[in-house]
């Protein structure tokens, strides 16, 4: 019934072999894509902004850098290789995230004061694996599972752009100077916003996640059929006007809107606003990528917890969306938004139509939270081996976010992709979407 | 949108004023049956057993006789009179549990220097209280929407009930002395066991919840459909010599069975098997309301948390059940087992063939954790008012428990019943029973 | 130069060799009116009262009365007997203290979980020691090193006593109904208060310190000759009035007053008077054994820590007296103030012409803070065995106390008498005199 | 008799006004070299080495490199020219480490997330301070009283130089690689080391302390007379081979050798040798500036806590030397040893004479820790304004330290210059010396 400890553990993914990847022409391309654009995230900080830790949540800009080059270095090179020799042996401890099978991990709230390696060894580390990638690439030596890894890697490398931005974000926040990442960021115009209105959708049997051919994380599998009841979901996200509303009417005082977790944290930690928010005579202030700026009323609002979007909700007399209504309303609409591509790195204002004709924003901005705890679909199997560790081992106290933000890679996207955090967790772009029943 | 925090709440409570409350005569009877059987668990307990805490998560046995007290004082007798005069008032703080709606409450956590008021004037506030509800339901005096509500304090009086033997075993088992609740109490006889054996369920919608007349509490509500695969449910709940096996196994040395929260608390905790259990030698003492005694092998295995009983079923290749699976299997089976009502306070050793016809034990001798997180039911509405705080503020970071357990009144119980705690929770008669997909 | 750990420690103390302990009439009666003086103490109390304990530093009642037991069933009965057989086996380590080479002990902060063994066994372990120890004092069997060890038990046992009444006082204090320890105590009768001036000292080499015959703590010891330059002392300590003044001016918002470490501690704890202090309206209120009660302006201010001891006395343009020049002044005075002996358990209004004479209230009321760490004098030695870990461990991180208060036994004090307690300790009688330099 | 909190802080130092301060020339040129070597202390780093943070105790190099430059901004410019502008605004509050009286801090334990300003920045304010300061010592533009200001802060830069290497060392230690600070120490030599002898010094009146015109701390004054028994003090310091033998007897495991306090940082820590000693196989290896070493068994021990060298003394049936000890035999002796300025910055073993005349190495290697807690001198005066924050309300719960160690500069050092950290500290090098009685 048990496995022993002591074998070593299958280096094979059974779930991703049932993807069908990239041919090795665009599987190459994308590889160099990708890990450039990782490196172009980076570019404006200096090796003392890369190597800071601001919470233990957070890990410093370098380490990411190094992490996603350990994901292909363990899961690509050293799998295919029976000669295969680490750049530094070091290293195999140092970056690895939280893999229990590959071994030892350092601790993750000690990120901080890996001050060696160096930045530039760390950017030589990435140049030595991109060499021998290519060079397997290149040489067409990899078979289907191994593409599939590959482009999983891809994946995980998204993911991680994402969160040098946010991690990134909330180190210079911790600074009273009030750092800029960069300073030619553009500006949110103001274009009148968009006032709320709602879109109905009909019950019935619905079908969601996906397990066709394409790339999808394994917590999008198995697709099944989920009965859902009719409901209304909004036209558009919350935006920073309303949750400014909120905060006037004296929500964060009042415990009858809270969950009773979020009441707690609310009084311990003394919140009284979004992350970044900060009072400034009658006005709000926003710490963004571009520095401290006004609040922007009819954009879509960002860094809240669950646990505000939750309260939020039951205060507007409505609701979050759970996941399948969420997915319902998002299946038929292109992934089209402000996202990362688009150089924003901050939620746009709505213009006046927004979400007249469907559900606006439902990509890009913002990520929604949902009323859905992150579970397994049914049916889900976790991956065997190493790369099984990648998502099950989470479901537990999370709370499913759908959508993508604006420093999400378009590309990374899908109507069924399931991001995942703690109710306390707002350093990401995370907002909300309202819905109701239908009487 | 908001509603003005000056205004008093409203005490009626929507939920309850669906349900057909008991007659008069049923309630007084039922009043007197249900105060008296809380006292008589009591009974054994010096006052100084009474006022001790032996960690937040539990309350003294004596603030549990004040509490329940306190709730027909404030939602009978306060709600229903205005010239009503509190026992004394300044227990109206001290004995709130966590309805902020009625006011402040005395911490938590110091529930155990609450030396003063002496174990005897908290039963004479009992006398007091249940003199004026007897005689409110002597009088007649009282309307549906009342007797739904006193209805609701005796269910969760019954709630407490459970609580004081937990509560209490936790308090004794700190105890080096390793002191004795009953001395009285019957051993477990060894009856052979049952093998396991798995009962097939067809996919189909299914109905789950309760909201039709009879008592339940909002969060069974509202009845609805579901979409439920073809599972298979085990027999009977795992032994607790099965569980040995998964001890001997390393298991608790292994990450690979654990959620990554799960694997952080046992390393943590220093986690080595279930609470209360001690080695002795190569064989397992387990600490019980009648003392130290031997590890029963084909008894239900209990006081494991939800991440122990999820690394068992997905080391015995299995899983857990979800709680729309297990009332699919409960639901027209008879609420029949090992109750507090049979004053065995300890799950009961299986015979031979027992759930070779249908799923055995499923109600009675252990809670069973499900997959399923605690959220609402589509359609959910907490009441109104303080009563709303009942339920729907915890559905955060919470797991659905299901059958109720040998401290549990079985009068107390249904399929629809849905307890709920915590991952890392071990106090309570927590069990597991595996469930598996079908191929 | 090593000692082994297995071999058995010598369980001889050489330091109380060298006293001159009581005969054995004067030692048998003493020993009664000890031992029942402390029962007088808990005499007003419940057993629910008796189990609590309000914090790590505090122990419940119940555990003072065994440990002072366990202390003579240790050191007089076991050490003396070798066919003695505990009371209790489980005891030994349940009611030992500190005691290492003793061996294990209940962790000092799970106390208040000790609802067994009841209140009434202590009383009968309390009993039975009782009798076995008399017996051996009426028999006569008892050499000159056993009655030093007997005698140095009762001393033990009456710093027991002090913290009983101050332990008590701190879990009372936390209970919001403010309960009382003895409705008959004495309300201290304003007399006028006493304005303050100063004793002059000249300089010189004083002896402090005792090692003559009659009973002391090893850390009193050796006397030795110290270089004390001329200072001044006030006539008496500083009272309520002076401290609400200080309270007033701002001085809890002020950093320049404090000492860093204190100034955390203010901060961290909120501090905002001495502990027992609570505003009401424009007063203060004071919750005492008898209950609340008003500010008594002209005594002596107690329950300040050593940081608002140092505090105080650098905003009033002075600072606290060394331990040396403590004794210096007390030497010639007689142990005369009030003590527990005069029952009125609280510091007594200063009279119009105290202090004129001599420096007023040194013994009795408060403990009085000093500038002098806890150290060893030269030539210290702690006794042999585990009496040796009496004193001398805790030379670390602790301040002297000198003078004794209104909780303390009357015959249990000496000019030479050295409390100790860590700077922010508020729970004792401690109140604060000034010195200042002499130009 | 309260000085009011809003009138502005006196910037005079009264205590400094008593110093006969360095002529014009002199200063110029001890502040052009005392800055230098600042920074040539912080070459062999990278800017990713000078930001980060260890642990709260600790600070950045960027930090110490900003502060000790705020401080000359902020004392001398700022003090003396009332059209100052500061280099930048934002450095007063980042950079000002405890001074309440200047105003508020950057909080300490966040010093390690200023990844702005970075580097390059803090170099330029350098530069910026030294070409102000320079201009007014060159223009003979400073009174005496900014002299011995100037003084003073160059001391003060010389505390943060030894800070910087302790600081580094610590945090390079928390890195698996063990990255070394510099290449090129030398490693000590074998010399074959020294017997231990005793030195005995009579008792008698014994002056400590300075307040002669030459540089000195105000904790070093008054210089008074103090009583001083008989002593004998070791010829040298305990070695790392003697503390071997102490770990090997168990100590580590014995709580008869410990004080209280320690004994419990003992078990939380888990302290099983001195920081930064690793096993390896059955010999020890030291983490050192120059990366991990073998033992030096002949040389002085360091980076052991008070409590380490305290219990080490108990074990060799001797004890530590009170600080005017010390001072009686290190006063005759010149200060001359391995400090900073010797390029060794480890402690070098001793040669078989070494201490055979006089007690050796009192001067440089290791700071010794003393059995004296960090108090005022007899009529010690702190200065007025925010100067007086330098050390005075430091005296709580420390230990003194003498004679400096190998991370000293000579020229900063004198017999009676009292260092002090807390009993737990061990990133310093500090080590001990034995004393004992004279029967």
């Amino acid at each position: 019934m048990s496995s022993s400890a002591a074998s070593p553990p299958p280096r094979t993914h059974a779930a991703l072999a049932r993807l069908v990847p990239p041919g090795l022409g665009v599987l190459r391309a994308r590889y160099r894509s990708v890990r450039a654009a990782t490196e172009r995230l980076a570019a404006p900080l200096s090796p003392e902004d890369c190597v800071a830790q601001s919470m233990p949540d957070a890990s410093p800009v370098k380490w990411h850098l190094a992490h996603t080059t350990w994901f292909f270095e363990t899961f690509v090179l050293e799998a295919a290789d029976p000669d295969f020799a680490p750049f530094d042996a070091a290293f195999r401890v140092l970056f690895n995230s939280y893999y229990n099978t590959i071994g030892e991990q350092h601790p993750r709230p000690r990120r901080g004061l890996l001050t060696r390696p160096a930045l530039d060894r760390v950017l030589a580390y990435r140049a030595h694996v991109d060499r021998a990638v290519d060079a397997r690439l290149s040489a067409g030596d990899v078979d289907p599972a191994q593409r599939a890894i590959i482009e999983l890697g891809l994946q995980h490398e998204q993911q991680h752009q994402e969160l040098i931005l946010t991690d990134v974000k909330h180190l210079l926040a911790q600074n009273p100077l009030g750092p800029v990442y960069r300073e030619d960021l553009p500006t949110s115009a103001d274009r009148g916003g968009a006032s709320l209105s709602w879109h109905r959708f009909e019950a019935g049997l619905r079908s969601l996640g996906d397990d066709g051919p394409g790339f999808h994380f394994d917590n999008e599998a198995p697709r099944h059929r989920q009965l859902v009841s009719a409901f209304e979901l909004a036209s558009r996200p919350v935006t920073q006007g309303e949750f400014a509303a909120f905060i006037e009417a004296g929500a964060y005082e009042q415990p009858e809107w809270w969950l009773s977790d979020g009441w707690t944290v609310v009084r311990e930690e003394g919140w009284r606003a979004p992350a970044y928010w900060e009072r400034c005579g009658d006005a709000w202030q926003v710490f963004t990528l571009a520095g401290r700026k006004p609040l922007a009323p009819d954009a879509p609002v960002c860094h809240v917890s669950f646990f505000e979007a939750d309260a939020y909700a039951r205060w507007a007399g409505a609701r979050l969306p759970t996941e399948a209504e969420w997915e319902t309303a998002a299946a038929a609409l292109p992934v089209a938004g402000n996202f990362v591509d688009d150089d924003v790195l901050h939620p746009l204002s709505l213009g006046p139509d927004e979400g007249r004709e469907a559900p606006a924003r439902l990509f890009g901005d913002v990520w929604e939270w949902t009323a859905s705890p992150y579970v397994a679909y049914p049916g889900y199997r976790a991956s065997d081996g190493a790369l099984g560790e990648y998502n099950g081992k989470f479901m537990c106290n999370q709370w499913v976010l759908r959508g993508g933000s604006c420093a999400s890679p378009r590309d990374h996207l899908r109507a069924s992709y399931r991001n995942f955090f703690p109710a306390g967790a707002r350093w990401q772009f995370s907002g909300l979407r309202l819905a109701r029943n239908v009487a």
